[in-house]
Parts: C-alpha cells; structure tokens; sequence
C-alpha cells in the first residue's frame, strides 16, 4: 500500500520566521520532504522536525540551482509518495515562480496546495511604516521586479502611485534614472529596504534623484548582500515619521555626497 | 504603578484563519483589547484568549462605524496602559488605512508596531491558482481599489502586466468598461473571486468583454457578499488549469447570457 502524496507550494513570508501563517507552519510539521529556497530564514525550518530538508536556492552551492532540476525533484518525491513542501521566501506566485510549479504538478497531475504568504513588500512597508496606500496620497501601488532577463521589456510603472521595486540591490540606480527619463520628478520620495523584516534591516530614505546618483561603492557593498526593495512615491516619505522596527532611517543624501578616498585603489 | 500600553496594527490575512502569521497569533494571545473590522475571520479570535473584543467594522452596527472613533478608542486604552491589538483584514498598510492609524499613535507618542498579513490578492491568487506573475506572461502587477471616494481620480493602471482590483463587488463592471476605454482588450482575461480563501470562495473566470456586460441581477446578488477582487491580465487564465481550493471555476459567460425572466418584477 503506498501513501498518496501531496505538493504544499508556501510562501514562507519576508525574513522574521515569525510571519510565517500558521497554515504554513502546520504543513511543514507534516512535511517528509522540504525543498527550501535561499531568503527562507532557518527558524522556519524549525517547524518541520520530521521532514528531510533539501536546500534548492541559487546560493545552495557554486553555481546557480536550476528551477527546472528542483521542480523535478519535487515531482519525483510527491509520485513517490511523500508530502513535500516547497518553501520560498515571501508568497510563491509574486516573483516566486511558483505558478511554473504548480503548472509542471497539474500537468503530472499530482495533487498540490498553494499556501500563501507575506510579500516581501508588505514585509517592508510593516517594517519600515510606511504605508503602500494611503487615503489621498496614494491610491494604487504597482510591485515589479528590478532584476529581469535580458530580453525582457522594462516592467517599470510610472501610473501607480506607489511603485514598488523588488530585488533592486544591482539596479536601483538604473530604476531611478529609467523613471525619471519617463517623467518621475527627481524630486518624488524613495526608501530603499535592505533585509525587510530580518533583525538587520536598513532603511535609506530620500529623493529619486539621490538614488539615480548613488555612488559606485555603494553598490559593491551591496552585491553579497540581503535582498533590497525600493518604496517610491509620496508614502516613503512617512518612513521618518513611523518606524519604530530597528535602526531609523538613514539619509540617502549621506551616501550621495562623495565620500574620503584614498588615493591608488590597492588599499582597499 | 501603571502598566506600559502598546498598540498592534495586526494584518489578519484574506479570510481563512489559517492564513493568520505566528506573530499575530502571539500577539493577540497577550493583548488586552481587541478591536476588530468586518472580514475578519472569527476563528481568528479564538487566539485572543483573555482579551476583551470589540467590533468597531463598517457592518458592527447599522451604520458605518468611524475610523476616526476606533483610532480615538485604541489610544485612550494603550494611554491607560492596554496592549491593544488592531486587527483588520488583510495587511494594515494595502488597502487597510493602517498609515492613519500609524500616524495618530506616532503624534501621540505612543508605542506601536505594524505586523503585515497577507494582503486580499495574494489569497486569493493562491486559492484561485493564478500567479499574478509569471515568466513570459506577467513581469508587474498593480493593486487598486475598485470602491473610491466620489471626489479621487480613477486609479486604474493599465500598464501593469496585471491588474488586480480590490473591492470592485458593486463596480466590475464599471472598472470593466472603463479599462476597454482606456485600450485594454476586451478579450483580456479576467478572474473575478468572491470571498477569497473562505470556504465558500467563489472564482468566474472569463473575459474583460464579459464582465463589461455583466447582469444587474448578478450584481444585486453580489451587494450583502463577501469582497470581491478581480484580477486581470493573461494569468487569469491560468485559474482553470491550477484550481485546487473548493469549487472549479465559473465561467462568466453563463452570467452574461440572457437570464430567464418572470414578467413583472413584484414575483421576485
């Protein structure tokens, strides 16, 4: 007799274990498999005590970690007969590829559960206070990606009142001068969120032109670094007003101005 | 000796109470004084063990209840000393005038922090089966609200890949005509969910043409329901290949035919 198994596609939410849904807690507890991404915090995992845990992200080893290869693993364990929960940072269908997922189990036909979670942007918003909407500032709010593939179009949104930009940490300043090419004032409000949620995170706030004329050194530091996600529009201004998580923000403008080198570029 | 009050603005998630985060859940179990909207599972007050309730949602009496009397309520409690926990369907700052709220405590000077939920679309995107982005088909999506004050600008955005549309249960389909006007297709897919991830969720998958045409019996049945949202955009489409939560979708085609009709309205 085999047991029948089952996908769980979970979006394990922002960083801080702690937004986990108890949904997603109560499936990793009766997980035999979990295939985790990169960005899932280890506390999470805490919660399936039985489960054997495969580590699937793009930083799992040298090189990337093919989608294609974890999907199959995924496949081969549910035919198998286990339960297996398939843990991403933040929700699986926002930027989380979870739709290519259910898509390959559907077409196996094998059984699947999508269990959503918190997005990194509202993770981000919560954690720095400012709010995506907000009654006659903002009434729409728009969430694209900064990193895409080189053969698609730019997914920038100048109509929404809000635009948020998710995993910005190479391109925010390409974002900022993009937008501001299409017509955003220099002047319109920017935070930029580096680790939403996590114990570490840091909130820069200021103008979009002080982002399109960040220093090169700034984004070296930024490379191995959490995921950043940018807040642009009239709300980030509230930032100052309503952090209370962490550290509070620190002035873009500080990071724009030219910092002390030392000459001949060996030291350092 | 007076005990040090605090308030919670606490996102309860999109309906199934299993979507509520751990830390809501912990925090609700220390609290006080709940003070609780409309679309707020009950179950999910089960968590708040010890704490006195209070419904102060637009449908807890027969009138609207005010935002401004709810804030003033939350901070003569967390003043004389009550961890308060302001729970609201959804995450606070998305559609959920969180940032009033917020700002009300920052000028009281009262300690607060903001614990984000799982927003409506993305619940109903995991219920539903259609990720709101996916490579090839959708890079962005944009959040609206459907129901605006008389005196706000449309927010609609059709440059988003796609477009999701809170709380449009009385304007689908005025949203619908509008987005054809301003040069969607009206063969544009659309998934239109009532009462997203609650047991009795309902999911009409069709086209923008379709729900530009809708009846007016189908809206007058809609007005007591739960909220609906509409997600529109390629990816809706996908909602018929990835169902998996209660029933298959509905095609809206069979809403916009001619229904049957009893010739003088009084028979109902």
């Amino acid at each position: 007799m085999t047991k029948s198994g089952k996908a769980y596609l979970i979006g394990a939410g922002p960083g801080d274990p702690r937004l986990l849904t108890l949904r997603a807690a109560e499936v990793l507890g009766e997980a035999d498999v979990v295939l985790v991404d990169d960005l899932v915090h280890p506390a999470v995992l805490a919660h399936a005590r039985t489960a054997r845990v495969l580590h699937v992200g793009k930083r799992a080893g040298l090189r990337a970690f093919p989608q294609e290869l974890a999907t199959d693993i995924m496949i081969a364990y549910v035919r198998g007969g286990a339960i297996v929960a398939r843990v991403k940072g933040g929700d699986p269908l926002l930027f989380g590829r979870g739709g290519e997922e259910a898509l390959a189990l559907a077409e196996a036909r094998l059984p699947f559960e999508i269990i959503p979670g918190v997005t990194a942007a509202l993770g981000a918003a919560a954690y720095a206070g400012i709010p995506l909407t907000h009654r006659g500032v903002a009434a729409s709010v728009a969430f694209v990606a900064g990193q895409r593939a080189a053969d698609q179009p730019s997914a920038l949104d100048v109509e929404a009142d809000t635009l948020v930009v998710y995993m910005c940490q190479r391109t925010i300043r390409q974002v900022a001068c993009e937008l501001i090419t299409r017509g955003r004032s220099p002047m319109t409000c920017i935070a930029i969120v580096r680790g939403a949620t996590w114990h570490d995170q840091e909130v820069f706030t200021g103008y979009l032109g002080e982002a399109a004329a960040l220093d090169d050194d700034w984004y070296q530091q930024l490379d191995p670094a959490p995921p950043t996600i940018a807040i642009i529009g009239a709300v980030a201004s509230f930032a100052d007003q309503l952090t209370w998580h962490a550290r509070p923000p620190i002035p873009l403008g500080l990071l724009v101005a030219p910092p002390l080198r030392i000459a001949g570029g060996a030291a350092r």
